[in-house]
């Protein structure tokens, strides 16, 4: 089966009609589709089709447990209304580079797997890379049960009802002992690599990043009776906020956003006496971050006392640099090097990945497929089909460098 | 039954343990507890009780086809974890101020009926005044029954679950022919009475007022991958708009405010595709509301357009100015200015009262007691005791001066 005909096989699943984005959320109905689908594909192969404890999805060509094997894949979930190339343009490359390196008459030496990791995005349950995560012992069996979706649901009832069992998930050393590289394909979520003007790149970093929630408590009070002077309006202090985070954000060089609210009591005549907003923020490097962040928080206090509005900050979750593993990163850029005869790009970028989850226990690397608008996280999310052959191309030749010599 | 008594007595109805404010809505089982408690308080005092055709609950001394008659009275139901006093402190005045004349041993020559208007604040089913309105011929049957509550319950559906008849709903000019004038005591929503130094004042009018929706639409992309110069973020726009407004209302002697937003996709690693935002504006005088709004409407077009955002601006109501009855007004003020030898405070207001709503129908009038905070629509909502029985004595004063000449 083609590249093609494998993305236009996904393609409707879990994609709204409404929307045209898609919502295909951890342990639904879409996402066991995409799950039959990926189960299909290993099958039509030939491949030995397994899932682990945690819900991850393996397809092996070769013994697994002989070791040092090499593993490829990414995600077949979705955030809500996302786009049809984060996580899917990775799993269906995998297939199709198996297909090519088939057709090249390729022999294999190490042990080959395929991966669909379970949750990445967390658009469910509010954490991504759970699947990842479990496996590398990042996350505890307690932590992931105490999981709630928005209808109270938790993880533990979402995973048995789609026929997992929850008291399995766990770390799993064992699996992680036998993999000898994880190499994951993605499509780029930022223009850095059409800036390049090359089809192709490979991850060096994965910027520091993580998430601050700034609650501005005021008073409620009538929006119409209560005079200027007399108010306490925590919508104030959070505007001016936004505005600082902008603006310390492009001075450093980094990225900062105020993408969720939350009001209270949030009616139009009302006052609100909470406002609580959500910091994302990112940088190329520790102290940059931390000089952004660090910056937002003071301004945002100094708006806080001038409306006499009280201000807590809570860091919700913070990721360090992750750097990818320099002789895979430097061996990819070789072998992609070899067969272009050009110089491959090497870039940073602003997303977590199962890939940064697991570089704390093997080696692992990225490569990146051009996204020419660098829209992600969106219906309009978008990668040319030139560019995904050519993505296909790479990642069988990178296989090849690392599983056939 | 004193004041005391009364106060006590409705104090912990549909009181929330959690914010210690009131959810006392429309057609619930709190609202019904204040109906019920209205209907003993008029039962025990021997007036003729009963709820009109849109709900309204009336209690009547003398005749009420006589016609000419005086009526008093406010509302119990609440905003979200609202206070006690704005509105129950005019239903239970009004009986107060009833005991009081009784007391005096006063002769009345016109009827008079207490009244308690129903969903009065809109808290559920989004639209104030709903009984005055109906009754007035403001709002028709198929509009009422249109509205819906967050749960998707209809309007007729809740007044049919608390065993009113939906399709009894509409005008009521026959009812409104009977009234002689209307007089609505209510708590103040600002401190302009506190100001003066007085314990109660007369309204001279309801300032014009109106709700604006800004929907600003750019385009939803990742937080942490899309460069700050690629980006069409919508909050930034929103947040420059909610510091213009306070500016604009600031200039004019308005009130301006953004209390209710609507963010989508909502999450903290997206950036957001539309940031809906209300704003609620007012102003003593139409020309300066118009000044305001087209203000920060410009403002606003400015700023979306510097970020490739989208702007619409809707007017979803507006309120124009109502000036009470002048002969009413200068009767209220002349026989309260006599018996305290004083000259009464004639006040403007920001907020909407029944009153406002009837003041198109009948001749109208309000008196407001003083509210040291100007907290209204909270919990922290307050009147001393000492004013309360001021604006008892006050009612009763004025109940006497017009039905018992």
């Amino acid at each position: 089966m083609s590249f093609h005909s494998m993305w236009a096989e996904l393609l409707p699943v879990g994609r709204s009609s409404a929307s045209g984005g898609y919502r295909r959320y951890a342990w639904t109905a879409a996402d066991a589709d995409c799950r039959a689908w990926f189960r299909e594909q290993a099958e039509a192969r030939g491949l030995a089709y397994e899932v682990d404890r945690n819900g991850n999805q393996w397809a092996w060509l070769g013994d697994p447990t002989a070791g040092d094997a090499v593993v490829t894949g990414s995600h077949l979930d979705s955030v809500p209304d996302g786009g049809a190339f984060d996580g899917p343009l990775g799993v269906v490359s995998s297939f199709a580079a198996l297909d090519e390196l088939r057709h090249r008459g390729a022999e294999f030496t190490r042990p080959l797997a395929l991966v669909n990791f379970g949750d990445e995005e967390g658009a469910r349950f509010g954490l991504a890379c759970v699947g990842s995560r479990l496996t590398a012992g990042q996350l505890t069996r307690e932590q992931a049960h105490r999981l709630t979706d928005g209808d109270g649901v938790t993880l533990a009832q979402a995973m048995e009802s789609a026929g997992h069992d929850p008291d399995a998930i766990g770390p799993d050393p064992e699996r992680l002992a036998r993999i000898g590289a994880f190499v994951e394909l993605h499509v780029e979520q930022g223009r850095a690599l059409d800036l390049t003007g090359n089809a192709v790149g490979v991850a060096s970093a994965i910027w520091p990043h993580g998430r601050w929630r700034f609650d501005f408590r005021g008073e409620a009070n009538h929006a119409g009776t209560t005079r200027l002077a007399d108010r306490r309006d925590p919508m104030l202090s959070y505007a001016e906020t936004v505005l600082a985070a902008r603006r310390e954000a492009e001075l450093a060089g980094a990225v900062a956003t105020f993408g969720k609210i939350s009001v209270e009591p949030n009616g139009v005549n009302a006052i609100p006496s909470l406002v609580r907003g959500w910091l994302d923020s990112r940088a190329p490097e520790q102290h940059t971050l931390d000089t952004v962040v660090g910056g937002i928080e003071k301004a945002a206090r100094e708006y806080a006392d001038a409306h006499g509005v009280d201000l807590d900050v809570v860091r919700e979750s913070f990721t360090p640099v992750v750097e990818f593993d320099h002789a895979l990163r430097d061996e990819l850029a070789r072998i992609l090097g070899t067969d272009t005869g050009l110089t491959v790009p090497v870039l940073g970028t602003g997303a977590g990945h199962d890939a940064g989850i697991l570089s704390g226990s093997i080696p692992t690397a990225m490569l990146f497929v051009r996204n020419p608008t660098g829209v992600s996280h969106s219906p309009a999310e978008f990668a040319a089909e030139d560019d995904c052959v050519a993505g296909v191309r790479a990642l069988a030749d990178v296989l090849e460098g690392l599983a056939c010599r």
